[in-house]
């Protein structure tokens, strides 16, 4: 997207990739590790902005290298760490440094924030968001468009959510519940812990976000998980030939993962509904915007790369062209409040093929 | 059942075994290792009459022993070996050996060789039967009443049934159907590998056996197969503290099996139903037997235990009586030909409070 209007160069450790996207998108490459920060700085310092999309234990070290280099940037690597730890920073060095910037988390908090915004009172939140293969294959129905293990993370970690204004912790696959989407039938959505950053930027007495799958994985998984699959105790084990120890996330990674891989040019779809609820001009209302993505015929590209990368790649055009000039670290719920940036962001996923359909509801 | 009225010897290689028995029971009891086939005729050699309840590797080599020693024989013991093989050795000694006279199988093909016997073209016989725990827990809804590594053993073996006269192969767990049962509710049966030595003694074209579970467990015990859990090959697995070779098999049981045993005094079922399809005086017929049976709380016996042991100890009285004389091994079915022998059996089934209901439906 960016490398159609503006100079961009790709930076990996992996020549093979580099290669790729060199062929695949006219990019200027460069082979560097950028698991030092120092690196990161000079190979920024002539460059007009960055966007980060990185390993999970890059992603805090690199934004704060960003940061000091005073350079704008735009992110989607998944960290552990808190990026608003580092507002100050941002400010400090006037750096302008959007984080979380993919689907969802990324979308979701933008309408999030936009809904809660246009709404006089709102109180209540709902984030629903999966990334499915279209071809629903037994027994799992499931592929992995990123890294399996965190998969298995989402269906073990407590679910942090917000109920009656008070963080409340529920169990992970817990509260299944059916949702219709059109041209794709229900999908069952379970409690997961990602609402991260919408805990602390917004003051909405109940919000959640839930995982959705297709029905009967959430019961396969939950099955699974009760057994002792996903555990990471080791457990010793005696066969024939003697006894070994083992956790049991290994095995069952091992035998589990690449019936979780999608084929090449297999397709997938990213699926999200994200409701805003509250009172608006006295009357109880509700906006609701769908997203029913499918893979990308056209550039080959997977629905959840496209999906994720867009976003971030728009609000770098939006940094670069003046349309936000905030500083500090921007989570994208504060972007949904800022006047005319949701809109253009709307407005450049069209364009892009990627459909945000909004529904004013009285609920 | 038998020290009731004889005078009975309980031979076993565990002592707290046979202490328990002796106290419950009123047995004599004498600790030996009847794995050598010697001390099993010396044992015997003042007996009226052997009964066998041991491991497969023993049940073979012991069931000879017993016909070398040239005494009668009830045996519920589990052999890979085919028993009919000894028949003639059996007649030379001139032996009655009963063999498989457990529920299913045992009760299971008496009434199917009763069945078929009484129609006048018998062309159709199912049997489906089950142990279950009578409270359901999430998420297998089943406890073994037996080797656990049996039951999986079941999930896994191909299974022979009768086609149109052809001996078929089906996968394991296939074909699932909903049966129903007054009391307990719907039950799933598939294709297991049960019908032995029925194959081979009856001349019905269309024959199969399957195994009940609650609804759910097939599906799930499926997905565990799939995923590679049941399998027996060697996988090599990387953990953080480095690699190792494990057999998925071996950990699954290690996990899965403790959540299969029964707590002490927890209440199981034995349920099954046999059906003899043909004609009779012209009319298409269906001969049904139904058996729903539940742990006795009187005696604290599981209903697995009753079920299968007693029908064992019945027959030992029907031989000791002079009731059924024939020389040979002698399978369930042959008894079910016998003329009195079926009715004697069941009389005494109901004696004890095993229920079987007989039906005879238009078909």
């Amino acid at each position: 997207d960016l490398a159609q209007d503006f100079d961009v160069t790709l930076v990996d450790l992996r020549q093979a990739n580099l290669e790729a996207a060199k062929d695949k998108f006219g990019l200027s490459t460069l082979k560097a590790d950028l698991s030092n920060p120092a690196t990161v700085k000079e190979l920024i310092a002539d460059q007009d902005l960055a966007c980060g999309a990185l390993a999970s234990v890059l992603g805090f070290q690199t934004l704060r290298a960003v940061i000091e280099a005073g350079k704008p940037y735009c992110d989607i690597s998944f960290m552990p760490e808190d990026a608003l730890d580092l507002d100050a920073l941002a400010k400090e060095h006037g750096v302008t440094a959007i984080v979380d910037m993919g689907v969802a988390p990324g979308m979701s908090n933008v309408l999030a924030g936009w809904g809660a915004q246009r709404l006089d009172s709102p109180d209540n939140i709902e984030i629903y968001v999966g990334g499915l293969p279209r071809a629903r294959h037994w027994p799992f129905e499931y592929k992995a468009a990123f890294a399996p293990y965190d998969v298995i993370e989402e269906y073990t970690r407590p679910s942090r959510i917000v109920v009656n204004g008070e963080l409340v912790i529920k169990e992970a696959l817990s509260e299944p519940e059916l949702l219709e989407f059109d041209g794709i039938g229900s999908l069952e959505a379970f409690n997961t812990d990602g609402l991260r950053s919408l805990v602390r930027t917004l003051s909405v007495p109940n919000m959640k976000e839930k995982t959705m799958r297709y029905p009967g994985h959430i019961a396969l998984m939950a099955a699974f998980r009760e057994t002792g699959l996903f555990s990471h105790e080791p457990v010793e084990v005696k066969g024939p030939t003697g006894s070994s120890t083992i956790r049991p996330i290994d095995l069952i990674s091992t035998l589990m993962f690449p019936k979780w891989t999608y084929e090449e040019g297999e397709e997938d779809l990213t699926i999200m509904r994200v409701l805003v609820d509250g009172q608006k001009d006295g009357q109880p209302t509700r906006l609701q915007w769908d997203l029913v993505d499918s893979f990308d015929r056209a550039s080959m590209c997977t629905s959840m790369s496209r999906t994720t990368a867009l976003p971030c790649s728009t609000m770098a055009r939006l940094v670069l062209d003046g349309t936000v000039t905030a500083h500090g670290i921007i989570a994208p719920e504060l972007l949904g409040t800022m006047p005319g940036v949701p809109e253009a962001l709307l407005a450049r996923m069209e364009v892009l093929g990627i459909r945000y359909t909004e529904r004013a509801l009285p609920c």
